[in-house]
């Protein structure tokens, strides 16, 4: 069985704020990523296609935290993070805290797979993706006027960042593919307001994002320094390798279990070895959405739908 | 029963070329940290006390690669990195590419301590560390000659950074105190002619430093991106968390089994709830030492003595 899953971010409107238009938007974009990600499954593509494909899309919507539309720093710029891994290898690559690559999901591919590194940060990660096809923008390409708007909410303290829409927003995707090989990929702006170059989970290899072929494949999204704290993405994965637990056992005992009872607000997204997608938030809701061979196609915002 | 356990790095010369007077001097750099990081615990300090002591008299002493004596990267610059954890608490706090911070673990603390972050990197996280107490010093601090005249070599390509005795240079910590708390503390300079702001294992939690009352305390050291895409830290907590494995038997079979096979080349220190201290390592040999309550008092270098 092939399948994809992704998410959009756990950070939603509570229920009733959100309108039928606002609702339908999410929606689309989510559709999106879901199927382009699902065609290249289909296509008998890899895993690591699919969820770089899906989660591209995701960057360049300007509805989700990641890409275009991320969210402001405290300085009102934009900074960026990325990781995908490899289930079939353990390859794995990240950036954090660059200003300036279009899709951060392709150089953290890059760093993958055409450096001997794993992880690279600020201008030295930009400096690497002048050696390779990366595209480059200006950072204002990231900026739109709704998350100029909430970084002045922020900064003038009409909200807490914790109480916006973006608070916990990432995207990410995980795969299985014909072949049997997972692979996971995650990508945000991180915290609006954020300052010191504050880096979260998403770049986190063993926290935002973890894949062996051997366990599962899992791109987090939520309040990152308790993600870290707990190695949400590895922790899911080693529960199922060493405990004996299903994959859905062990991703609610990290989120609805270790998570909740810390305060770390936030979900994941996974697949295993035989196809099977999983989905476990402690938030009010989670963007999200699965598809897999078995003909299941599933698009969800809330717990129940 | 309290214990602490330090390391100075899997890298080591090879036993032929270490002169009586080279051992002597980097046995007398393992004693002064580890006796000094032994005496808090003796005194009823905690863990974490323990290894910020044992790891800055580290930093300090220009023999290891971490803080004065640090490896210098393509550019000649020097850029550190360090992640501290609390077992108590699962707090955690990392820093990376930071090059005016006189002792790097710190500032991980303060991150920890002082910030609502787990992980800050480049010039966002000196700048939290103005705002903390944080002694700053000039990159040249940290440049010694010997460090030099190693990039010049591998520059010209008379060595490769592997034959390196700094290759898999790394200086850390576990500790258990009295009332049974642990924790773990890792630095390092990373590698000789790294570019792109690499970051290796060091900083990230659940790679390099993992530390959590249930299981153990880890610190490793070794080549960083094999040890980020195993979870190194994470992963040898979980197999006892989970699968029932002793500290020893997980630490080998991560170190001298899934690494190695990966060609990871390195080690970890580890302590686990009991006060019970296991190393491991693949390499030639790693500068460690070890110290109880239990009477036992060990400094070693090579695989046998």
């Amino acid at each position: 069985m092939h399948a994809i899953a992704i998410h959009g971010g756990a950070g939603t409107l509570p229920r009733a704020e959100m309108t039928p238009d606002q609702e339908a938007t999410y929606r689309a974009g989510l559709a999106a990523a879901l199927d382009a990600g699902y065609a290249v499954l289909e296509d008998g593509g890899t895993s690591l296609d699919a969820v770089t494909v899906a989660v591209r899309i995701l960057e360049d919507d300007p509805l989700f935290n990641a890409g275009r539309g991320a969210v402001l720093t405290h300085e009102g710029t934009v900074e960026l993070d990325a990781s995908i891994m490899d289930g079939r290898t353990l390859a794995a690559g990240a950036i954090a805290g660059v200003a300036h690559i279009r899709n951060p999901i392709e150089l953290a591919r890059a760093v993958m797979e055409h450096s001997p590194h794993v992880m690279l940060i600020g201008t030295g990660a930009e400096e690497f993706a002048h050696t390779r096809n990366i595209a480059f923008v200006a950072n204002d390409y990231f900026k739109t006027e709704t998350r100029k708007a909430q970084l002045r909410r922020v900064l003038v303290g009409d909200t807490r960042p914790a109480n916006e829409l973006s608070a916990l927003g990432t995207v990410g995707a995980v795969a299985r593919d014909q072949a049997g090989n997972l692979a996971a990929a995650t990508s945000t702006g991180g915290m609006t307001g954020k300052r010191y170059g504050r880096v979260g989970d998403s770049p986190i290899i063993g926290a935002g994002t973890y894949a062996d072929n051997g366990s599962c494949a899992i791109s987090a999204t939520g309040h990152g320094e308790y993600f870290i704290r707990t190695a949400v993405a590895h922790d899911i994965c080693a529960r199922v390798a060493y405990g004996g637990a299903t994959l859905q056992q062990a991703a609610d005992a990290v989120v609805m279990g270790r998570l909740a009872k810390m305060g770390g607000e936030g979900g994941i997204i996974a697949v295993d070895a035989s196809g099977q997608v999983v989905m476990s938030f402690n938030s009010e809701g989670m963007f999200r959405g699965a598809r897999s061979s078995g003909g299941k196609r599933e698009i969800a915002i809330y717990r129940d739908r």
